[in-house]
């Protein structure tokens, strides 16, 4: 008897991460495990790790902490029982000298004993949250993930981390651009409210269909405000400012999929 | 001794109402006794008065109700110990089967007997709010008030009251659209958060620089988005189309100006 290759519970944690492990699900993860919260993955090495840490706080809205490992460890118990950092997101972006040097599937040939990884809040984690409550992301009915966009905002600078603020965008009516607001305010850990909207410019974003990374596709339709977030992407821009030896991010949208459960009552 | 005619307290309502009575100030009431509530003024005759106070119920961002007169009262305790409201507004609009067909400093020779006084709630009492919260409220800066619009959105109706929804409009930054919306939104009883933003044609708005009543003359700047709230204008629309054989509103700007302080903590 053969078992169909994406034969997985898409709803359950513990059984996307196996399935993203096994290669038997390899694609972006905003539409797996919805009633979960995700989080972008920034390892760096022992010595720097105070200082990003203090970066994160310092840009909390951009980089909330969900939680830390200790210092070689792949594994993070606070957010998932069984994970394994250096394989379960799936796809990974390594750093060296802030140069992207490669993007394998699976980081544990190049993990390395020193390395502390950051798991920080991710905007897909509110995106259930916001259909919950009447918000239409048409990019999801399209089976799209948001695009993001570096902007012309600096982040606070700590040590060596320093760099532009990375937005995520969501097209949504006037309407519900209101109700996202008041939302994902409700939500500091993924992000909060939008920092801005409306006005591209605003950011100094000179064109949405030049997003960061080349995914998120989705084009504004009229009756249609650009939204965005601040991203978790930040993060790899200050890594990659800092020029570490090493560093190691998730790739695009493959982001940590933990067994943290979204807050009741919201979805 | 001379008294400068325009010599009263503005910060005080109790002043300001005096002053408003006496005939020393005739302006707009937006920028006096700002730590204060202000409200619109419907007054129907009494037999209408059930429906028109479902009619704000039941568009209730538009209409929130801060006050009803028993019939006949020109006084509402409740609001302001010694108020008139056939007074102390200093600009009234007289409607006659819908029609407008005055607008005296002073309405004591037109009110009547049976009528019932409907003081709604109003945006003037959340702009010290929002400029307490770090908001930009330009036209203010410039002296002017916030210009207001029929949209093209049906209110629900109740029993003859029907018609538009009218909004307020303020000019604003996308960070300060987005505080505003947040902020406005904790104050129900002011309209609560935006109904939409910027997308005129969200609303049926094809020029912003027909406002209704003529006033409010403030333009967008480059990086401004027009930011729109529930009016309480729109019971001045309900009035005219339930063609009551009398109805008598507050004129433009002219507000109520009550006693109620604005919620401690947020100014």
């Amino acid at each position: 008897m053969t078992v169909p290759a994406d034969n997985f519970d898409r709803d359950d944690p513990r059984a996307v991460r196996r399935a993203i492990r096994d290669g038997r699900f390899t694609g972006f993860t905003n539409q797996v495990a919805r009633g979960y919260v995700q989080g972008n993955l920034v390892a760096v090495p022992a010595e720097h790790a105070a200082a990003f840490e203090a970066y994160c706080r310092a840009n909390a809205a951009a980089l909330p902490i969900l939680g830390i490992s200790a210092p070689g460890e792949r594994t993070l118990p606070a957010i998932a029982e069984d994970i394994d950092l250096a394989r379960d997101a799936g796809g990974y972006t390594v750093f060296r000298d802030g140069v992207p040097v490669e993007t394998p599937r699976d980081a544990r040939a190049v993990w390395r004993d020193d390395l502390v990884a950051f798991v920080l809040g991710c905007s897909f984690s509110f995106e259930a949250i916001l259909q919950a409550n009447g918000v239409r992301l048409r990019h999801l009915d399209e089976n799209d993930v948001s695009a993001m966009y570096v902007t012309d905002r600096d982040t606070v600078p700590v040590g060596p981390f320093c760099g532009k603020l990375v937005v995520s965008m969501r097209a949504l009516t006037p309407a519900d651009a209101i109700r996202a607001t008041l939302v994902s305010a409700r939500y500091p850990q993924f992000h909060g409210p939008p920092v801005s909207l409306g006005l591209p410019a605003d950011l100094g974003i000179a064109d949405l269909a030049e997003s960061y990374g080349g995914h998120g596709l989705t084009r504004l339709q009229p009756g249609e405000l650009p939204v965005f977030w601040p991203c978790g992407a930040t993060g790899q821009i200050a890594a990659r400012e800092a020029q570490l030896p090493i560093c190691i991010t998730h790739h695009k949208a493959h982001m940590i999929v933990t067994d943290l459960p979204l807050p009741a009552g919201d979805i």
